[in-house]
């Protein structure tokens, strides 16, 4: 199958591309770099450097003998979109292409706008080029489970029926994000259910808590094949960001009570929930909501085995709680429902102490990389 | 009261302009006459020509010896807000600057993302500048009844309460626009309640039903202060093009089964309405939600009722139910609630026979601006 994985360079990108090349698919990735200008024009590059989409792939062609095809280009440019459709017809698009932070879309007005602009327009651009070019492919969109924020009832996978005095109708799940970023993602499945009832497309979206770890069997090939790992508070995830700090002898920085509660999932489930999705295609006119991780935790919780394993380590952690930067509660209810996937047959990596470990070593490998300065700043909501 | 009206220029934002000039109020608009554009590059003018804004102004100010500030740029340049809120410090902003036509938003991909582009930047433009500037400013921004879409329970004022396996939460009421158009309109609430929520703004959301007429007190005072008045399908409302079709001798133009049932409002109403929100604000951090209507009518009701007063006039109308360019339901439950208003004290102009008299007499005036190529082109959703 010919796949294109918009934002192939990202923290998730990158590994799907190998993935699914390895999986034998003809594999084309769009990036335009936003993600690592942006952390170099707010000074939090990863832990490591990786290397550009051309020597990456040209690496991975040495060790896997398989080819991988770049467009270097921004997708909001609809001539670059085009372009794309035009040379390589894909049958599936997986779309990461969007600004991915939450921190960094409340920062100012102008990261806000941009984080508005991205990911409408791309989302948008991706919907209009299918419907021209490709109008059986599957679009598989990666949303975020904050899209659901944190209601009182039990979240369930992406629609709902309620009863209203005495009469029913299913309805897409309540959503209110936590940030622009969030939201942004709430307006994306907004503009995609729009347009699958009324072009018929299939799109599958992919409710995704955080996701931690950088190991995938690809990466695992050769170093230089490592995702980006972002450590940072804008960019980096919660549980990647307390191994850095734990082996920096930094405080973990739990923000207020800790009683958050989130889905969390290991990268490789991410590759794997993916590959779910493109197996078990959508029929025409329908929009299919799986919410994509494997456990929740509380951040406390997260904090507390980050700790322990650490302990292997003899590294001493200390927790820290600090003023919540952002506005969220602080302790309420969570039952999020994960059943699409377990049907569809996904295999859990779970947050084992092992998986602790590993990445505790591998990042104490890398521990020469890691500046304080770009741990935390206290960037606010406000 | 100083009061900023965002799209000071359109078949709305004119004539709340003098409404509020009239009531004593410091008045300043904004428009970048993104409607007239529109209407030219599309051969789809209103029925008689209306001077520009400047004009407008001075003709205003020589009757009634008022003064209005108007401000000429596109909202969706930061600069240009900046400038707006630097010079004058709105008590109340009025937002009306979106590309307000569903079938203009559905004609292609340009006009979609002029659409998606102009109605989302207009709006985070104005919440980063009440932030900025004014952050007591009550914000009152058009919204739309079509955000619900046609649900098969009945349509709250913006919120709901939901039980969910024994459990309970309010949620915003949940929507489904008929096309892209709607679709921003319901984005537009996510970003306001985002901001709602998080920064404490205060806002008005008025979900409107289609608006018909064009006589107001104040443009009784000179026909040189009617509004557009727009009888194509994309930018005239479904009462308003009856009329024309009417005077015109052209079939009025029933989509479908002609079912499809929405809740109207007159002109006057619109206004009514406004100043109800402004002289009754909201709270810090809240997002209060209106139903903006005062009738429900089905299609066929509407062109019966044209028909029916057509005949004071002599006039022999038929009523042709063609194939329905929109995808949507001709024949499904509504039943809106209007409490919202009701309870502010709003005293509804009704469609009565003498109100259709008054339009047809006007058209009748008009009649030799009719061209019948810009009446109905078929433009579908496709």
């Amino acid at each position: 199958m010919k796949l294109l994985i918009l934002g192939g360079d990202g923290y998730l990108g990158w590994p799907t591309a190998m993935y699914f090349s390895r999986l034998g698919h003809d594999i084309a990735v769009a990036d335009n770099y936003l993600r690592r200008t942006l952390s170099l024009e707010h000074d939090v590059e990863p832990l490591f450097p990786v290397p550009n989409l051309a020597e990456r792939i040209s690496i991975w062609k040495k060790i896997s003998g398989l080819e991988i095809t770049s467009y270097i280009g921004d997708l909001q440019d609809w001539s670059f979109v085009e372009h794309i459709f035009q040379c390589f017809r894909p049958d599936v698009i997986i779309h990461y292409a969007e600004q991915p932070s939450a921190p960094f879309s409340m920062l100012n007005r102008q990261t806000a706008s941009l984080t508005l602009a991205n990911n409408l327009t791309v989302t948008a651009n991706l919907i209009f080029a299918v419907k021209a070019f490709t109008p059986e492919a599957h679009i598989i969109k990666l949303g975020t489970m904050g899209e659901y924020g944190t209601p009182n009832i039990d979240i369930e996978e992406g629609w709902i029926t309620f009863e209203h005095k005495g009469r029913k109708d299913t309805f897409l799940y309540p959503r209110q994000g936590g940030s622009l970023y969030h939201t942004t993602k709430v307006m994306d499945t907004d503009l995609l259910w729009f347009y699958v009832r009324t072009w018929g497309l299939q799109v599958t979206d992919l409710m995704q808590g955080p996701v931690y770890g950088l190991h995938t069997r690809e990466s695992d090939l050769d170093s230089r094949l490592l995702p980006f790992f972002n450590y940072d508070e804008l960019f980096g995830t919660v549980l990647n960001r307390f191994i850095v700090q734990a082996v920096a002898g930094y405080p973990l920085t739990v923000y207020g009570k800790g009683g958050q509660t989130r889905g969390y999932l290991n990268i490789k489930d991410t590759l794997q929930c993916v590959r779910l999705a493109v197996d078990n295609p959508v029929a025409r006119g329908t929009l299919r909501i799986l919410n994509q991780f494997t456990e929740t935790f509380s951040v406390n919780e997260l904090a507390e085995r980050v700790k322990k394993a650490a302990r292997n380590f003899d590294l001493n952690v200390e927790i820290k709680s600090i003023n919540n930067p952002r506005k969220e509660a602080e302790d309420h209810y969570y039952n999020p429902s994960r059943s699409g996937f377990k049907k569809l047959g996904l295999k859990p990596h779970l947050l084992t102490e092992d998986e602790l470990n590993r990445m505790l070593e591998t990042v104490l490998n890398y521990r020469s990389g890691i500046s304080e300065h770009k741990m935390f700043r206290g960037y606010t909501w406000d």
